[in-house]
């Protein structure tokens, strides 16, 4: 028989996760959340096989992904406890791990239930089930915190049925990384915009736009709420990066004016290259 | 009979306006270079009718547009004078306005002749014929500089035939809004790039990039010789940009840990949100 995964909160990467699992014919997905509207528009979609808007039909699952946001998931996993089955490993999407894996440790429970955070690295500015692909994940990479090796087994195979790589590291690990590659690119995307807002001939100068503000901006696209959640609870490890971000943005200012700037310039092009192969 | 226009420099920008303008059917399109080898490949592309190694050759042009680096421009304008017919027009795509009308206004030439710089604000990190297109300008914007209105309005003509819309302003308006726009971005993805590469951990971590630090660098990935010369001649408006952009760098790092993270990004989504239309 399949293993049951129970999606709680199906909306872009849930969505995503439920399209990819049931289009690898390995797993039988439930989507479970408040919204039956929601959830029907899901499945219609392909996105779960059934759904309930009852939290304790998770008796059934093998499997749980909380998919709703960072603040949420230790709330979520603290609710759904009493129902799980002996075994029943939980797991996250959050894009922090280090405030989730100490909430979650707080959480009291039988010793049979595990909890593995997890993080794909796969996303999009858009949200909702109606964006959701079961290609999102595939090729990416999926960060899951150091843990017991059974459950961590588990949810390597369910993410490589998603068509994601794993890569295991710990918490701090996985916060400091992110800091860096992914929650300083939206803080300086929202800079960026505010620095625009803030110009007095901003309207004039609007249809001048082009391709690097729109790339350098776009994730400032992605849902604020969600954001300042991620952002805040990474506060420490943002603030770090952005000493290294800024410092860098120093140097770039102080060759503006020097014969070297051509030679740092190469550097970074020569550096980027071979991480995104010419996108 | 059509007008000729001559295009220095058939690359990018250079090759998809002659595409563009040759698919009006409103005008002759002359490519002009050292290297025959590659204007072949541009007639081959459609970008041109007819192409030239002959600098003397822009005898013919009604209008030449000087497609090469901006430091290039000036020289080239001081070449070309000598045989250019009465009445023709001269412009540019340089990314900088001022240091090049300063350059091109110390150039000696008869009052017949005419030079109205330009900007099209389209473009790529892609180089060379191959990735030109037709449809480049389609929608965008270019910027000419403040001139007489009988040249001005020919090259407004010439650009709309191209798909563009054009607004005019002074260099000195052209340079502060697109060291914001579009220099500042750039910088931006240099320093963001060499912020990654300083991490002791960059191997670790390289799989978990995604696409906010892909979007964020792309324009690293521009060419890196035109870049500094552009960012270079552009460095005190560019200083003043990085001023506002480190003032709201800072502003949303004092904000990590205060309780309107959540609104302060909720206004930069809003600004953004007309601007690119969800793109």
């Amino acid at each position: 028989m399949k293993p049951t995964v129970a999606i709680i909160g199906v909306g872009l990467i849930g969505g995503s996760l439920g399209m990819a699992l049931r289009r690898s014919g390995k797993y039988r997905v439930v989507g479970i959340g408040r919204d039956a509207k929601r959830l029907r528009k899901a499945k219609q979609l392909g996105a779960v096989d059934e759904f309930t808007t009852r939290l304790s039909d998770v008796i059934s699952a093998d499997v749980v992904v909380i998919g709703s946001p960072v603040d949420t998931v230790a709330p979520m996993f603290e609710r759904i406890v009493p129902f799980l089955k002996p075994g029943a490993i939980v797991t996250d999407v959050g894009s922090v791990k280090g405030p989730i894996m100490d909430a979650v440790k707080r959480v009291e429970r039988p010793a049979s239930i595990h909890f593995v955070g997890g993080h794909p690295l796969a996303g999009s500015h858009k949200t909702g089930v109606e964006a959701a692909s079961s290609r999102l994940f595939a090729g990416s990479t999926v960060v899951l915190v150091s843990a017991a090796s059974k459950p961590l087994r588990a949810l390597k195979t369910l993410w490589n049925a998603a068509g994601a790589n794993v890569q295991v590291m710990t918490a701090e690990q996985h916060d400091r990384a992110v800091a860096l590659i992914s929650h300083l690119p939206h803080a300086i995307a929202h800079a960026l915009v505010h620095a625009f807002a803030s110009r007095a001939d901003r309207r004039r100068i609007a249809p001048l736009l082009a391709g690097s503000f729109r790339d350098g901006t776009r994730v400032a696209s992605s849902d604020p709420e969600q954001w300042a959640q991620i952002l805040r609870a990474n506060a420490a490890a943002i603030r770090e990066a952005l000493k290294f971000f800024r410092f860098e943005l120093d140097r770039i200012d102080d060759q503006l004016t020097r014969p070297h700037l051509a030679k740092h310039l190469r550097r970074s092009h020569a550096v980027r290259r071979p991480l995104f192969h010419g996108k």
